[in-house]
This record gives C-alpha cells, sequence and structure tokens, in this order.
C-alpha cells in the first residue's frame, strides 16, 4: 500500500504508487456511473465542500455528482454570492468552514497555492480543483485514466501537450502525471505563451516526493515537430478573454500554426488519440471535424472525470467499500 | 398504453393519450407531498440536472423539489454563474453534460428550440422548462391537472386566455394542450400582442402527432367578448420590462382594456375559475381582489406543478413506481 | 413541557423554557457532527427552504449542513438568481413557495420584520436568519450555548457587547436572550453607533411574552468600564463598506477606542472568554492575536451553530428523534 494521501494538491506530491493506487481506484467505481440506480452509500454521512472562488461549471458539476453518486452531502459555496469573502482573509474561512466539520473542501480559486494554504488550516481533507496556472491534478489524473482506456500503459508513450502552455495549470499537472509515469511529453506553442526553462524548472518539481524523475520533457515552438510519431495530443484552450494582452496575432494566425487539423494530425501515429481538457474553441485551437473525429477522446474525458473524483472523494475520506 | 415519451419538449409532440397518462400519474404522486414523510424512493441513483440559461425561481424550485420527493439527484446550473457558456456551443454543453451520465436535463433558454437541440444530442431525457416565446410543456400540464380539480372534464370547456399571447410561451402551451383535450379556446389580448393568423397556425401546429384536431381556437380583442360564458379565465403576465418596446399605451390603459376585475368576470360562468402562470402583476393584468378571491385557483397551480413534475421525471426515466 | 415553538421568529418571543429547550436539544444534537457517518434520519423527507436576500455563505451553509445532517432535503434560493422578485411582493413569494409544501422556510431578508410577514402568510414554520437591524436569534442561541460550554450558568454573568449596537441584529437578540437568562449585559460603542434609549426599549421588549423580566441592561461609551470584570466579550462586526457613512473618523482612532487588545482585556476577568459573529475584520474591532488567542471561542460559536439550527429544524418541525 502506498502512504496514504491527506490531500490531493498537486501531482508534485503524488508518488508513483498513489497515483496508481487512484486510477485503479477510478476503475472500480467507473461502472456505477452505468448502473441505472447510479449511487452506492459509501460516503453516506460524509459532508463535502465544493468551494469555488473562479466561476466553473463543469469541473464543481462533476464533483457533485460524484459526491452524490457515493451518497455525500455535497455543500456549493461560490465566492460571488459568498459574503465569506467580505473583508475576510482566506485563513478565516478556511477556519469558519472547518469548524461545520466538513470531511473534504474542494477548492477552485485564481491564485496559486491557496489549496496549499487551506490545508495547513484544516483538518478536512483538500482537494485542489484548479489554483491559478499551478496544477489541476484531478485533471490530470482523468487524462491518465482515459490514455489508459485506449493505451496499455503510459510507460514510453509519446504526448504532445500544444497551447497556451504559460497559463495552464492543466499542463503543468498533465507534464508532471505523465513525467512521473514514464512517458515522453513534447510540449509546443508560440515562444510567448511557453515560459522560459519551462521543461528545466518541472523537471526539478517532478523529482520532489516522487518515486521516479522526470523522464523527459521536450519543449518546441514548431507543432510538426510535437505531433511527430506523437501517441496522445493534448490540446489546451487559449483562453480568448485574454487575447486583449496579445500574446499572439490574431486567432486566424494562431490556428494556422497552432491548430489541430485533420492534415496535421498526419504527422502523428495513425491510432494517435486527441484530447482537450474542455470548453473547446472550434476554429480556434482545434478545428471542427478533428474534435468530433474518430480519435478524439475529449468526451471520455469528461466521463472519466466522474470516476476519477469519485475515487479522490472515496480515498480521501479513508471510507471503506460498502458498495454493493 | 400510449407509446412512451422520451422527451418532453413541448404539448406539440404529446398525444391525447400521453396527455392522459402523464395527468393520471400525477394524480398518484399528488398525495406524497402531503404526507408528514414527503419522499419516496421511486428515483433513488437518477441524476436530474436543471440546466437553467433564463433566471427563474419558482420553476426551478419546483422541479428541484419534484426530485428530491422522487429521492433523485438534483444539480443545479444556471448560466449566470456558468462557466458552460464561456464561448461554449450549445452543442458541446450537452455533449459534456450527457457524459456525466445524467438520467434528465431540464432546461429552460431563451431561445426558441434549443431543448430539441439538445434532444438531438443527449441520450438523456430532456424536459423542456420554457424555450423562448415557444412552449412550456409542464406548465400546460399543471394548468390542465389544475382545471380537472374544478371541472368534470377539459372536453368541451369554455376557456379564455387574456394577456400577452405574442410573447408567451405558456399560451401556446395551453392552447396546444386545451385544444387536443378538446376545449374551446378564445385567446384575447390587443392587436399588438396577438400574432396574425395565431388561431390557423396552432391549428396546423396541434394536428401534428395528435389523434385529435385542433377543436377551435377564436381571436379576439374584446375583453367582454372573451369572458363571456367561460368555465375558465387564464391570465398572462405582462412582462413590464418589455414596456420599453411600448406594445400598449400606459399599464393603466392595459388594466381598462385587458385587466380582471371582479365586474369584469361577471360575464364569465358564475362558477368559473382563474387561474395565472405567476409572478403576478396586481393591479396590471389582475386585480388584487380578484387574484385572491374564492375563485382563484393561482396556488393551487404551484402546488399542482409539484405532482406534475415528479410524473414528468417519473415517465422519462421510465423507473418502476416503489413508493410505499 | 414549554409551549411549542411555532416560527422562531425572535429571541423577543422565546420563553426561558423554551430557550432552555433549544440549547438543550442542541446539546444532544451536537456530537452527530463529531461522528464518521455525521447524519441522522430524524427530519427525512422535510423539505427546507433557504431563502436568502440578503447574500450570506456562512449562515445559509450551516443551515444546509444542519438540514443535511439531519437528512432533511435543502432547497437554496438567492435573491440575486430570483425571478420570484421581479415586481413580485413578498406576499405571493410566500404563498406560492407555501403551495410547495416545506416544512421550514429559512429567511434573510434585509427589511425588519420581513420573517414576521411571511409567518402570517405561511402554515410551514417560519425561522428569522437575520432580518434588517431587529433579530438574528439563532445567532442569539449559538452564543448562548457555546457560553454554557465555559461557564456554569448564564444567570447573573457579566457580559460586554462591543460596537455597531445601532445596526446590529445579533447585538439586539443576544441582549434579549441574556437578559432573559439573567445576565448581566453592558453594550459598549460610540455614541454614534448606540441608538438612544437603548437600554429601555430592549428592557420593554424584553418583558413581552417572556417569564422573566431583563435583568440588567447598561449602556456605556467607554470601554473600559465596559470590560471590567467582565466574564464574556462580545466584539460585533464593524461593516467597513458602511464606513462612508461616516459613524466615526477612522479605523484607526475606532480600533484605539473600541478595539480589543490584549492589553484591554486586563480589564476583564481572568478567565473571560471572546466572542464575535464573525466574519472578524482583524486590526479593525479585534486585535488578531486576541482573536486567535487562548480565550477566543469564535471557532467554538461557528461549530455551536450547526448544532443549535439542528435543534431549530428539528424542534420547529416537530418530529420525533428517530437518531440511532
Amino acid at each position: 500500500m502506498p502512504p496514504k494521501i491527506k490531500h490531493l494538491l498537486g501531482i508534485q506530491d503524488l508518488s508513483v504508487e498513489q497515483i496508481r493506487l487512484i486510477l485503479e481506484t477510478a476503475e472500480s467505481f467507473r461502472e456505477i456511473s452505468t448502473r441505472p440506480i447510479k449511487k452506492v452509500p459509501t460516503l453516506r454521512g460524509k459532508t463535502i465542500i465544493n468551494l469555488f472562488f473562479e466561476a466553473s461549471t463543469r469541473t464543481r458539476t462533476s464533483f457533485e455528482i460524484a459526491a452524490k453518486r457515493l451518497s455525500a452531502d455535497a455543500i456549493n459555496i461560490s465566492a460571488s454570492t459568498s459574503s465569506v469573502v467580505k473583508g475576510e482573509t482566506l485563513h478565516d474561512t478556511a477556519q469558519n468552514l472547518q469548524a461545520m466539520a466538513p470531511d473534504v473542501i474542494v477548492i477552485r480559486h485564481s491564485c496559486s497555492g491557496t489549496p496549499h494554504q487551506l490545508a495547513r488550516i484544516c483538518s478536512a481533507a483538500v482537494v485542489n480543483a484548479g489554483d491559478g496556472a499551478h496544477e489541476h491534478p484531478t485533471q490530470a489524473l482523468l487524462d491518465g485514466f482515459t490514455i489508459l482506456d485506449h493505451k496499455e500503459t503510459l510507460q514510453g508513450l509519446k504526448v504532445a501537450i500544444v497551447g497556451d502552455i504559460a497559463h495552464s495549470r492543466v499542463a503543468r499537472s498533465d507534464c508532471l502525471l505523465l513525467g512521473k509515469m514514464g512517458a515522453h511529453v513534447t510540449v509546443c506553442g508560440p515562444p510567448t505563451l511557453i515560459p522560459p526553462h519551462f521543461d528545466k524548472t518541472l523537471r526539478l518539481v517532478g523529482q520532489t516526493n516522487a518515486s521516479v524523475a522526470q523522464q523527459s520533457l521536450r519543449v518546441t515552438y514548431d507543432m510538426n515537430e510535437a505531433l511527430e510519431d506523437a501517441d496522445v495530443v493534448m490540446m489546451l484552450r487559449i483562453q480568448l478573454e485574454r487575447q486583449s494582452e496579445a500574446f499572439f496575432p490574431s486567432i486566424r494566425e494562431y490556428f494556422r500554426l497552432y491548430g489541430l487539423s485533420a492534415e496535421r494530425m498526419k504527422a502523428a501515429k495513425p491510432d494517435a488519440i486527441i484530447m482537450h481538457p474542455g470548453p473547446i474553441n472550434r476554429g480556434v485551437e482545434i478545428a471542427s471535424d478533428v474534435a468530433d473525429g474518430p480519435y478524439s477522446v475529449i468526451l471520455d474525458q469528461v466521463t472519466s472525470g466522474v470516476a476519477v473524483r469519485m475515487a479522490v472523494l472515496f480515498l480521501l475520506t479513508g471510507g471503506k467499500d460498502e458498495s454493493d
């Protein structure tokens, strides 16, 4: 047995064994969502707080469905309607929530490190559902889970991650997870959207607390190079709302250089799968026919999300499986 | 047995037998909300998503209560707090929700036809909770259910529907349902608020997929004529927020011509009932003493709403009744 | 047995026996939140509506958790996303909610008296979760509950309440409860933030329907006098958003005169406890080291809140305890 997971703050802190445990547990929960009665009593009487300081529907909904299918009580708190935040420090918000005895607090926040701060204060388990441009560990776990539905192993797999690497917590968490599991990752995007020394920084981070060092992480600004012989192509969302900052000249130009078209996919392996954390911008980072095409597993990722989050909530509450 | 109902998109698609089945099922669920323990395990383990792109409290609350009294898990998504919609097409939103394996998606949207679009994509059952000025089928069903509490049959009943017919999905759905069930409907309002050829259009629509043709639908601009000998008077809400478009000169003038007063009700049958989908504007389309008077069944409509929505959720999930 | 409590509108209406009953019931529910499975079936099949016209997280969350730990169905309605309020009178909103057969409506509103208005209309039990500057009875009850964790009895206890007395529903409810239970209360704040004749007014209010008259209520503008020999120091939140109205010259000045520092606490009894309804403004009404210090019971108050609200929901629904 790998050491018990107290909080899920980032892939950085997980060992290969812990990642495997989460993915195997998710595998066992997957089937529940296909039953006529999609509910097991496993987490009855547990209180899960979804504390979202950033707007989110898909992630919050996924956690809420995961909680309810395990019979836990889910409480949603969104910052926009929240008086918690009227002048209150995060420290005080956390202590106050803790005083109501939740079992898990799922937090999304625009500032990196917020979940870690919460975890230092709370005795409840903390799940990072996205913190700034730092980490989004359940996304990386569901990505790994989805890949394993289509490929034998992550070990030795060639994965291209393309887009706005600089602002993407998904890219960071995916690079760390894939690296730990022995995949070869190439990140690709315009030079303005890849931080300098991204590969070296992440290699250092990946080694911390990990039993396997970052196998390999490559950076390229040339999409054809990134896709060459790839087993998996992960496209990232371009945040059009940030386009005022002009990281690239135009959407049209962006698509021409870094958008995923059927033509461009020819560089990848014939059985390569295509992933995207969503929501997708059709015609911006990915062509519509590719997003809807036979190699796209984008919707499988969403389905995987529920199973992975059920596994995470289960493991963090240390509950015994009473599922029938 | 009438053919199974897959989605509830509009009254237009329902046969008379299907309408009867829903109303009879609602009758059997009505009593649950009067018990000390207002809950049956019928839909345990079913996931109901309330996807509201328009603000709504009463309809969303009614569906949420209906779901919970049947032990289903209800997930609320409102567009205002939703990142689903940040540049995402409805198609993608629908596919993403579908990937989380809900059993029913209840949708309200300001665009006509949105629920139909959703139904083409999703394998989950879709319930139209109001789409633009098109349909609001559960409202018509609860209206029919409420009338049957006070009148023997809908067949041959004289019903007046008064107000902003042009912008009312309630009016459309009610005309269709009442027509199919053999009632005689007169719609009434200022000429600017009734679409040209409303009667002919709706008669055509009503015949599609219906075993009984639209019996009769009459248009008048004279309220006294509409109310004459009526068994049921349905008042529609004037959307004051649209008054900038100046469909009528003033609220005072509107009430004088089309508002429901005790005096005016004398034209209707002595035992006529008064209905309104709510929220009411006192003194605009209906006088306060009439809204609160003995013939008003406005609050009965709200109570009926929970029973009808329980029936709809039950029938769409094809669940067996395990209620004790 | 004290007379059954139909609604919880304010401390003003409660007898000493009823207050004792609520506190004793809370005591019996307290332990549930410490179990691995924090849930009892006591209120299964009951519908609790949280109707919040003012933004609130901590109170709404506390009520929602209390409801769910008793297995009740909780429905949240917040005014900001609510169409209930588009031109609808509170009377109509209340009647509409009532028509859906809830068991309890928990209401927060910026206008004093709103819960009382609701209670006249609804047959559901109504809980005042804060109405304007009037009352916030569950806060006073949880304050009393928290004090009794640290002191033998409320009888004869010296309590100082310091801050913006004029705008505080917490201060009013606490004064009434503490007065009824025989404590000696001193309220303290700048003259601009204490209503004239506050003591006399409240003494009159407290006598209504109460079996014990208001023992003593004193007003002072001098914080040292208020704290002298106090057993309990309750600090109130300064609503910085109101500071434009300039009730005091500056935050710095306010803290110097009425802020709670370790130095100032020396005037109180050595074992005095420090309370605050939250959210706290560190360095405004209370120094950080005091808020986090050994005599602070601020977080205990939050924990007490869940137990007290469980008790209130239980007593108002008249349910029998089936907790195992």
